[in-house]
C-alpha cells in the first residue's frame, strides 16, 4: 500500500470491501478515522470468471475518465487523488457516509438531492465533452484517447444482443420462458434493438459514464457522487440519461407491484427531476451560435427512451439482474413486475419518438 | 525524386500539373512513357493562400486512407505504390487516359460505368469499414487512428457554417445577394444544418472519403477511380453519397436550364444508377445477423438528401464554386440555375424524410 502514502501518510490497514464485477476494492484506513477506496482492475469478468480475460488499459480509461469528471462536474464523483499505472490502481475519496442509490430506492428513503444531481452530472458531462463547445482539435483528441473497445464489447453484448438469441449466459425465471422467448420472435422488437446498437457504436456525443444505472450512484443527504465509470467512451448521451430512465422506471414498477404506492411516486417525481434538471442544465451551457436546441433535446429524449428500453429489458432476460426486482420475495408478484419491466422496455425500445418526459415515462410504466 | 525509383528506376523527368487547393501534384516519366503522379502536401490552403496554415499530418491521413481503399474497393481507386512521411510525398498510378468526371459531364461527355462504379465505391467502402463487419477491436483502432481534425475543420467552415453568415470569404455574385441574405435569415434551414453539422462531426460510421464530388472522381471508358482522400475520416456514409447526388443535382440543373434536355436526362439516370449500385453493393455484403437493412438503408437515403442539399447550397453561396455553374456564360442562364440550385439544396436539407431515391431526386431539382 506504499503507493497510497502520498494521499494518506499513516495508512495502515486495509480491507476489502467490494463485490464487483470487474474490480477490487480496498478501503485504507490512517489516522483519525482517515480513510480512502482503492479500486484495483481485475483482469477477468468476475460474474463470469477466467473465462472471461479482460486486459487492464480499462483502469487508465478509468482513471482518465474519473479526472476528468471530476474537473468537469466537481463534486458529483468521488475525488481523485492518484491512480498507480503499474498496479492498475485508483486512489480516491471514501464514500462511507454514503449509500447506493439503488438500496435507498429499495428500501424507500429518499434522497432529495440525488436526482437533480444526477441531471446535473449528465447536464454537465454531455456537454462539456461534447462537440458543441470547447476546442475542435481537443474533442477530437479526447475521441481518438477514449476508444473502449473492450468494455464497449461486454455493454453491446449484454445490452443489446444476448437478451434477444438464446444463450446460456441470459438469466431467466423459469416463469418468465415464454415472455422470452417471444422477445426473440418480435420482428419489430429485433430490428429496432439492432440499429440502437449500431447507434450506440457509432455516435461519438460526449464522453459517457456507459453504466449509469441507479446502482452507480452514491446518494446522502448532503451530496450525490457518481461511480464507476469504467466503461466510459465517446457515445451517445442518451445512453446515461436512458439508464438513468430506466432503472427509474424499474424501481417504480417493483413498488408499484408491491403496492407501495405513495414511495412509486416518489421515484416518477425523481424521473421527471432527473430529466428537467438535465434540460436546464443544457440549456444553461448550450451555445448561442448552435440554433437547434430544441430539436436536439427532442432527439436525446427519443434517444433516452430507446435505451431506457433496452437497459429494462437486459435486466429481466439478460445476464445481470436488479435487487429492486430480485428482491421481491413474492413470485407472483415479481412476475408482474418482471412483465410490466418487458412491456415498457419494449414500447419505450420501438416508439418512434417521444414527445416529452411525461410520455416517455407513460411508455415506460404504462397504465397506473 | 530518387524516392520515386523504387517504382520507377528509370525516374528522369518531372512536370507539375496539379491546381489543387491542398497540395504539388507532379507526373514522374520513366522509359517507356512510364509515368506516375506524385502528390505532395501544402502546408496552406492554396486558395486562400499562407494566412490558411495546415500542418502536414493529413498526407499520412490520405495515404493510409489510400491504401485501405486500395485493399477494400481494389481497381477504385489509383494503385498505391509507396508513402515518402519525410517528404510527405504520396506516389500512385497515373490516370493519364482518364478525365474528371465533372468536366466530362459539363462537356456531354457520357462514361456508362461512372455512376455504377462510384456507386459500387462507397457500397464497399461504407460496409467494409463500418462497425457492422468484422473486427470490432480493429474497427475502434481505424476510429482512433483516422481522426482528421484540421480537413474536418475546413469542411464544417466551408460546407456548414460560412453559407450561413455573412464572411468575406463567400463568394457570392451579386445577383445573388437577396437570395444568400434569405437563406442567413431562414430559421428553419439554419437549424438544421446546425443539426447536421453536429451529425457529421460526431456520427462515427465508416471511413468517408470526405470529398466525394464530382471532381474527385476520374472517369474513363475503362474504368473509374475516386482521388484525393485527404479528407477522409470516420464519418457519416450519406456524406460521400450526399455529395455524388448533390453534384450530380448540380449538374443536371445546369444542363436543364441550358436546354441540354438530353444530357440532363442522363445525368438524372446517373443519380438514379449511383443509388441503386450502392444499395445493392451494401445488400450484398449485409450481415445476416443485422435485422434492419431496409431501416439502414432508409437512414442512409434520407442523410444523403441531408448532406446533398448542403452540398449544392455551398458550391453557390460559399467559397468554392463549381465549373458546371460558373461555365454558364449567359448571366440570366446562370442566376436560373444558381437560384434552382438553393431551392433544391433548401429543400434537401429540411426534408424531415425521403422515401426513395426519385423522391430525393424531385426535391433537388424540383419541376421538370
Amino acid at each position: 500500500m506504499e503507493f497510497v502514502r502520498p494521499v494518506l501518510p499513516s495508512a495502515s490497514r486495509a480491507e476489502e470491501i467490494g463485490d464487483g464485477n470487474l474490480n477490487l476494492i480496498f478501503r485504507v484506513f490512517g489516522e483519525d478515522d482517515l480513510s480512502v477506496i482503492v479500486k484495483q482492475a481485475l483482469p477477468y469478468l468476475r460474474i463470469v470468471g477466467e473465462s472471461w480475460p479482460l486486459t487492464l488499459e480499462r483502469a487508465r480509461i478509468e482513471a482518465d475518465a474519473l479526472a476528468l469528471q471530476d474537473r468537469l462536474a466537481p463534486g458529483l464523483v468521488p475525488r481523485l487523488f492518484g491512480y498507480d499505472p503499474d498496479r492498475k490502481a485508483i486512489v480516491m475519496e471514501d464514500l462511507r457516509s454514503f449509500e447506493v442509490w439503488r438500496a435507498a430506492l429499495n428500501a424507500e428513503r429518499t434522497y432529495p438531492r440525488a436526482a437533480a444531481d444526477v441531471g446535473r452530472f449528465c447536464g454537465q458531462m454531455f456537454m462539456r465533452t461534447s462537440n458543441l463547445l470547447g476546442d475542435p482539435d481537443d474533442w477530437k483528441a479526447l475521441l481518438a484517447r477514449s476508444v473502449n473497445p473492450e468494455l464497449c464489447a461486454i455493454t453491446e453484448d449484454l445490452v443489446f444482443s444476448a437478451p434477444y438469441i438464446d444463450v446460456p449466459s441470459n438469466d431467466v425465471e423459469e416463469h418468465l420462458t415464454e415472455e422470452a422467448a417471444a422477445l426473440r420472435r418480435d420482428g419489430e422488437l429485433l430490428q429496432a434493438v439492432a440499429a440502437l446498437r449500431h447507434q450506440f457504436r457509432t455516435r461519438a456525443e460526449a464522453l459517457i459514464h456507459g453504466d449509469l444505472h441507479t446502482g452507480s450512484v452514491m446518494v446522502s443527504p448532503a451530496g450525490t457522487r457518481m461511480i464507476d465509470p469504467e466503461f466510459a467512451f465517446m457515445g451517445p448521451m442518451g445512453f446515461d440519461s436512458g439508464a438513468v430512465l430506466g432503472n427509474l422506471a424499474i424501481a417504480f414498477i417493483a413498488h408499484r407491484a408491491q403496492g407501495h404506492r405513495q414511495f412509486a411516486t416518489t421515484t416518477a417525481r425523481d424521473a421527471r427531476t432527473f430529466w428537467d434538471t438535465l434540460a436546464e442544465t443544457i440549456s444553461g451551457l448550450w451555445p448561442d451560435d448552435e440554433p437547434w436546441r430544441d430539436r436536439f433535446m427532442a432527439g436525446l429524449l427519443t434517444d433516452s427512451a430507446h435505451y431506457a428500453g433496452a437497459k429494462m429489458i437486459r435486466r429481466i432476460v439478460g445476464l445481470a439482474h436488479v435487487s429492486d426486482i430480485t428482491g421481491i420475495a413474492d413470485a407472483d408478484v415479481r412476475r408482474q413486475a418482471q412483465v410490466a419491466v418487458l412491456r415498457g422496455g419494449r414500447a419505450l425500445v420501438c416508439a418512434p419518438e417521444v414527445a416529452d418526459i411525461g410520455g416517455l415515462w407513460k411508455l415506460a410504466v404504462g397504465a397506473p
